[in-house]
């Protein structure tokens, strides 16, 4: 078989053949693009269609025929037809055989059939090699030539040869070929497109509702309740004073929430007595999103720190201190300067920014191509060590100074109440 | 064949033969970095050369030889010479039969010759497997060890037993072997160190045309104007204030011609009828280089932001506002707080924040590694739905509060203007 | 051989063979993760042990033999022992005949032994195809299921099908295979998670030892001195003025330090006269971690603008303002505006921020996937020529003023000393 397979596909096309034919069956909107975008890139294209005399819309210079004429006219066999009506194959078994089909198709739900496409066209057809390739690729992308998001093909097969056939294809298009190894793999390419974001759904979910809680607990303290006791309107602290209080509160409670189920994991292992049982699903899904978690509580760090660094700009504070200061000159009364209201306010400010520039460390290394470069080791060493410090940091400037405040050495409020609020 | 070259090249060298030869044609600057290198890392080198005994600046423990003797000594020769002297090749056809030759060759222009080196010398001497490699590494980034930028060897060729070998070298000495196909990917491996960001020409230029017009527009409006008109001396605001006025324009123009070629490129296909013909050229450049129209917007954006944080610490601001305040004190005259003027300063405000934070995550988006792992339906959900959302809000924090502005609650007077220019 | 191999081992599983079998040697905690994980993914493991009756705690579903009934079990052999226990092997040279040896382990110190343990492995059992693969892999995080670093797996070995068969197996757990070539790579690949952050040591002492100095120096200038001669109490410019001293000038020592060693290089070429020798050790070490210094220099750049826009925030700089505005409103004294110093101020605070946007986009395209993006003169262009720009602009912006300071127009003092020492 090796030897058949050898030299029935030359390894790779040489310069003379360029002219190479590719088969595309179906005539739809993806086999359409595919046809044209490879006829721009100097391949010949055959579509094999049911009703071959009505096809209309074909990119100029196809020719269409019946499939088992198109079969014959390459090695490569490109079914662009739904799942559904695969099975008009199992007549052309004879003219197929040897060749390569590639499977471009998608399902609309996951794990919809109880085996991929894939597999189930190596079933159908037997004697063929079948490569899963351009699922994850749009029509849309093909022709408008915005392939910005990613230009790569996942591909999977049984046959090597087959495999660099396709790849060699696939680069001729622009596009970069991944090969994911066996067709086993061809379940994962099939639900990789049907995917939004899964673990960024609970992460995303858990913030939002972190948000609104905040939210709606600092308008009913600071906006609702003076306005009922003391007929006072201050809704104007709703743009930017409010969300600035929730930032940070979501920010270390998502912070926290990255840490705690290795501790919860860490305590169970010990409770069982053995690392080898699996965790519970809730324990596990909650520790494969961690990185998302945290990478939201950075989100909400940084919008912390641009809505702070806003805060002499605002026209409320400049009132107020504007106003204090005019007072002051009337009544001739000139503050006296209190150095520890000074140490406080500074230590308070300058550990949220460490903080915050560990944070963001740690979200660089985070991105996958740094944290492709950087070896296990490194890689606890960046992200337990510093955010712990980080988070101690953090958690120490915001819920530090809190108990107790005295009433004039309160470095939150000489950081932002004292100076809005009053 | 396929059996004649598993013999000839055995795929691997194993730890016994790890004293392996490779032989360089051409003594240049190249030829010698290269072959430097390669004794450092452990192999033996034999360059050839069409006058032996003349060749000087040699690093030490290479042997020099006439081209044939050179040839015989090696699987693997390197073609260290220009493109023009490749003829005297064709008189070792014989001794070359069979051998690996890699073609390391760059061009002076892009698309020089109709065919690309390595195909040119593929049909020069048949019979050997040509393979190109190297020709992206600078010789002095061999020789300096700074091999900061790209350690990627982009490889292509016809054979893939001989592509392996190659590759082993390449990974030998320390760089990233990138398999990009057959021989015909040649030519584009040959231009690809010939290009200086060939998508980012037209963005930059326009970028640059945008930002001096309307620094022109603004000196016209807040220098010159006044001085000729008043004899006040404004000049003071060229250094921020005037540069933070073109940037937010600049940044918003750019991003506005993100999202207009789609929509042009939408009404075309609607007014034609049909997807499947191409769009004219400046349609289709213009597409490409979103993404980089989109980055250098945010690239304003950002200097928007800096400037804008900083005009509390500039000695004009403070100036103005501490004359204020002292003629307020004198008059003893206090401002009345106005409810409305602080609901549309912050509003502006925290809009403009929230959009660059949105602007942010997108540009994070578009990092390569990271948009490698989003799917193309996330990349859609990414780029297009909250873009259009932040550059709503980018758009109406800067163009909504403009027409008709009320006297005294303009949030871009109070934010702005009103602070600097009172 | 080829065809012996290509019928021993097919080149990937067939759907209906999903349940392979792979055998582990060695029971330790790497062994059984690595096994749990595997049945996990649908393969049947054996573990072959010394004393197959005692061993406990395996996984559930795997079975227990010795080594030889093991390793009858399947082409896939897993070496999950100590170096130091590699001689039983030995003994078991028929049965292991034409299997896959995978070498997964580990040293404690770099370069520990003259060859790697797989080269080793390879010499002590001849007649096997030895794979290194999943050293870098920790056992923990199998385990947990936290593969957030890296999960990349390094393979080489010199039979390229024994090479796709592990391959596949790796694919199949959800890591992402590197193909390192030969099994001469493995040494590279053993010593790779023994390190930390190799290139990193000496920018981070370099940088700590001028921190610390420059702290000093600066709280002897603004703290004892003041003390011991005014008995002042300047203690509250610990943690913000004086870290926002250091932060700028350890920024563009470090970015010096980034370009004098191509200096220096350059004159000890023009000094011998030829580019074919070596550097000296400690130059070629500076210039290869000159990418690590600038990403510090980076970070202190990103404190330092921090640390800055925090200025207006901070009760010591309000309280210092505050007290200016009431002394001029009580004496009735307005100061002039004085345009050159606006100027001053407001040029130095550009360049500031012009050059820190500068160093921001230097940083971005030193991320792995960007800069594997960029060509090799691409490259040249964006970290030579702007950097020395930016670097002359913070340049300038730091040092520029600094002479001769006429007393009311130094920028510096308006920045920043001014409005905190009055």
């Amino acid at each position: 078989m090796e030897k058949i397979s050898t030299d029935a596909f030359p390894l790779t096309m040489h310069s003379s053949e360029k002219q190479e034919t590719i088969c595309i069956f179906g005539t739809g909107d993806f086999g359409r693009s595919l046809g044209l975008k490879m006829l721009q890139c100097g391949y010949s294209i055959v579509f094999g269609s049911r009703t071959p005399r009505m096809s209309s819309l074909l990119p100029n210079g196809a020719e269409v025929m019946s499939y088992s004429d198109a079969a014959q006219k390459s090695d490569i066999i490109i079914i662009a037809v739904h799942r559904e009506h695969y099975d008009f194959l199992t007549e052309l078994t004879e003219v197929l055989n040897g060749k390569i089909l590639v499977d471009v198709s998608n399902n609309l739900k996951i794990n919809q059939y109880p085996e991929s496409n894939a597999e189930y066209l190596a079933q159908l057809v037997p004697g063929t090699h079948v490569v899963k390739a351009f699922n994850t690729i749009s029509a849309w992308a093909l022709q408008s030539g915005a392939l910005d998001a990613s230009r790569q093909v996942f591909i999977c097969g049984n046959d090597s040869k087959a495999k660099q056939r396709v790849m060699d294809v696939v680069r001729s298009l622009g596009l970069t070929p991944l090969d994911k190894g066996s067709l086993v793999a061809a379940n994962e390419i099939e639900n990789y497109p049907l995917q939004l974001f899964p673990m960024w759904k609970f992460p995303f979910y858990l913030s939002a509702v972190l948000c609104v809680f905040f939210f709606f607990y600092c308008v009913i303290r600071e906006v609702i309740y003076p306005y009922v006791h003391e007929k006072r309107d201050r809704t104007f602290r709703l743009p930017i004073s409010i969300p600035n209080r929730v930032f940070p509160i979501a920010a270390l409670t998502l912070l926290a929430l990255v840490y705690l189920p290795g501790v919860i994991a860490a305590i169970l292992q010990l409770y069982r007595g053995t690392k080898y049982r699996r965790f519970p699903d809730w324990l596990d899904h909650w520790m494969l999103c961690r990185k998302q978690l945290g990478l939201i509580a950075l989100g909400f760090a940084f919008l912390h720190v641009l809505y702070t660094l806003v805060i002499p700009i605002r026209y409320y504070v400049r009132w107020t201190w504007n106003n204090r200061t005019v007072t002051q000159a009337i009544t001739k009364k000139e503050d006296p300067f209190s150095t520890t209201t000074s140490w406080l306010s500074d230590s308070y400010v300058a550990l949220g920014m460490l903080g915050f520039f560990l944070f963001v460390l740690l979200g660089i290394t985070s991105l996958p191509s740094v944290s492709n470069t950087v070896n296990w080791r490194e890689f606890r060493f960046v992200q337990e060590y510093p955010e712990s410090r980080g988070a101690t940091m953090m958690m120490s400037s915001i819920l530090g100074p809190e108990p107790n405040p005295p009433p004039s050495s309160n470095p939150k409020q000489s950081l932002d109440s004292a100076l809005i609020k009053q």
